[in-house]
């Protein structure tokens, strides 16, 4: 019973960190007998230059047979002036859309060997252990029109942010069947004092949360949640929210760790999940073997246990992963909170050994 | 020539922190001949109260002839069911588009005696002094259409975000401005990678950028700007961003400093201004006379500057309150970083004196 991984390296520091990856893959596949096949693909700006599309359709079909998806990073000043349909992003957005991909998991933890790296005093991040479940692909990211037009001879913007009870009811039981196997506590965040789409996520989410008794769930408005995130993070299990606010906040509460290169995110759906680094594609570091591997290897841990049903394999990556940080090496990003500086092949070889 | 001040203490410590901000007002008004007259109203669940409507229509003309506008604040538990025409709230956004305020300041300060009172390292938040300049009467706030409907058999939110070339450009004058006055540099905060209305408010601060050669302009998306104000604050002069970004930024921002307690705001339009504390009504704490009327004496002073004219006032307010604070006074909120902890009435009162 094999297994068929596509890798999408993607721009920038996208194909180190994703190099790295592969070598866990393939060591772990080997280990449990698992038989991962995996092919890589070009997306975002690397696709654009070759083929003059974000992705090809191939791509996305590729995907869609895949049991999981691992994305480097996409994009990078070369492309930034490129028309909107021709921008590396949209190769995520419509591999999210035609995956149906609405279920966003982003971890925050803070590693207590780590926690003098946050810009926030230690003993506010001390413990910090939260999930952002964001839903990805409906609101303002989707909703038409989305559009410029001529309004009373003036050039007009408008978005559209739309939600059916539909899509909250299954990004609510998503955020609720992952806070049971947590703390069982659900922050549902949203502007329900202004936004309709906002009154039926707050109906919504309160409906189903009667089929988690088990389970505690808050509402908090964005705002608040914005304030909260800094004053006490220690306070959320689980942020349940929309796409925009859930991609604000899921990186204002991934700078409470002061170390963004060190986060997962897996996106979920019906079928194949895609498992991707919270960090971009950071064009200036590119090629110097020095970008930190650790958010790209804690996806794959993310992606043996959601996608390729293998816990063990997942828990070997993470408890490898803190091992080696308690032992104080980190990659550059890191050096001021690490006693060993390792390149970015170093510590895909040192996740390795240890594993 | 007198003045006219309507005074719409509202809700929860709205009418405590008020009632400090009036004696001040009486007190410059005399020192300096301005002849300032005030008259008080109903607003929020007050009204509501008394009135079952957020904001009487009489109450909003006597707001547009008037040369400033203070508020306490609206809303608390007892209201929060109510339908959502009947919400205190209502009468917030109603001033807001009656009055034509698309220009909402948000300085956000922090004092040196006060920096060990953030959640954020000293160091980081040291020195920090940003403005937030957040356009209020546009986008999803008030976008149509804004309403539940049925779709294809399902309930269905929709929410619009619209914004016009003519309000992008007011209020991209107004942050330069601003910015010009200050340190000269602004951040404009938009999802230009992903929302229409954030490609036609980029290309329209651009261009009206080129009229301020002498101030530097830099663009970023949201979801950076919510990690930069926490890893790097004092990096930001200006910070210019449409209505929802801006109510997820400033409270964010508001937060950095750790005493939201302490924080005015202006929102200005062609007519009247108005004047508010950031801080909510406090239900919690409200008529025990130990809510901190700082903000809302700091939001006096903006309004002596901005609708009155009279900037010696409004230094006379700032410069006691730095006095006051450096001498270790402070209200409950801040006891931690206190050496005399003050009730709201013996605040009020050592400002006076100290003017
Ligand atoms: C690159 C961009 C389109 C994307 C988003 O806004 O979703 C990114 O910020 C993210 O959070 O994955
Ligand atoms: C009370 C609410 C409607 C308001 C807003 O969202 O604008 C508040 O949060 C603010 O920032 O002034």
């Amino acid at each position: 019973m094999s297994k068929k991984v596509v890798l999408l390296p993607g721009d920038g520091i996208g194909a180190e960190v994703v190099r790295e990856a592969e070598k866990i893959i393939a060591h772990l596949s080997d280990h449990y007998g698992i038989g991962i096949e995996t092919e890589t693909h070009l997306v975002g700006g690397a696709s654009l230059d070759a083929h003059d599309i974000p992705v090809k359709d191939e791509v996305v079909e590729a995907c869609k047979s895949a049991d999981a998806v691992l994305l480097g990073a996409v994009g990078g000043p070369k492309w930034d002036d490129y028309p909107s349909d021709k921008r590396p992003e949209k190769a995520l957005l419509r591999l999210r859309k035609d995956l149906g991909l609405f279920n966003n998991l982003r971890p925050v933890t803070v590693f207590s060997s780590l926690k003098d790296a946050s810009p926030l005093r230690p003993e506010v991040v001390d413990g910090v252990d939260l999930l952002v479940v964001r839903e990805l692909t409906g609101g303002l990211y989707f909703g038409e029109p989305k559009e410029i037009t001529e309004v009373n001879g003036e050039e007009t913007g408008v978005d559209t942010m739309r939600y059916s009870v539909t899509e909250i009811e299954r990004i609510t039981r998503a955020a609720f069947d992952a806070a049971r196997k947590r703390r069982g506590k659900v922050t549902s965040v949203d502007k329900a004092n202004i936004l309709a789409t906002s009154q039926l996520w707050r109906k919504t989410v309160t409906r189903i949360a009667a089929e988690y008794p088990d389970v505690e769930l808050e509402h908090m408005l964005v705002d608040n949640c914005a304030m909260q995130l800094i004053r006490n993070p220690s306070g959320f299990d689980v942020i349940l929210t929309e796409n925009m606010f859930g991609d604000i906040l899921s990186d204002e509460a991934a700078m409470l760790t002061g170390s963004i290169g060190m986060l997962p995110s897996a996106s979920l759906g019906d079928g194949t999940g895609m498992y991707e680094p919270v960090h971009g594609s950071a064009p200036d570091i590119a090629g110097k073997d020095i970008a930190n591997p650790l958010a790209t290897l804690a996806s794959v841990a993310l992606m043996f246990r959601f996608s390729l049903g293998h816990e063990k394999a997942a828990s070997d990556i993470e408890e490898a992963i803190s091992a080696v940080l308690n032992a104080g090496y980190n990659c550059k990003d890191m050096s001021r909170h690490a006693r060993h500086v390792l390149s970015t092949s170093e510590m895909g070889d040192k996740i390795l050994s240890v594993i």
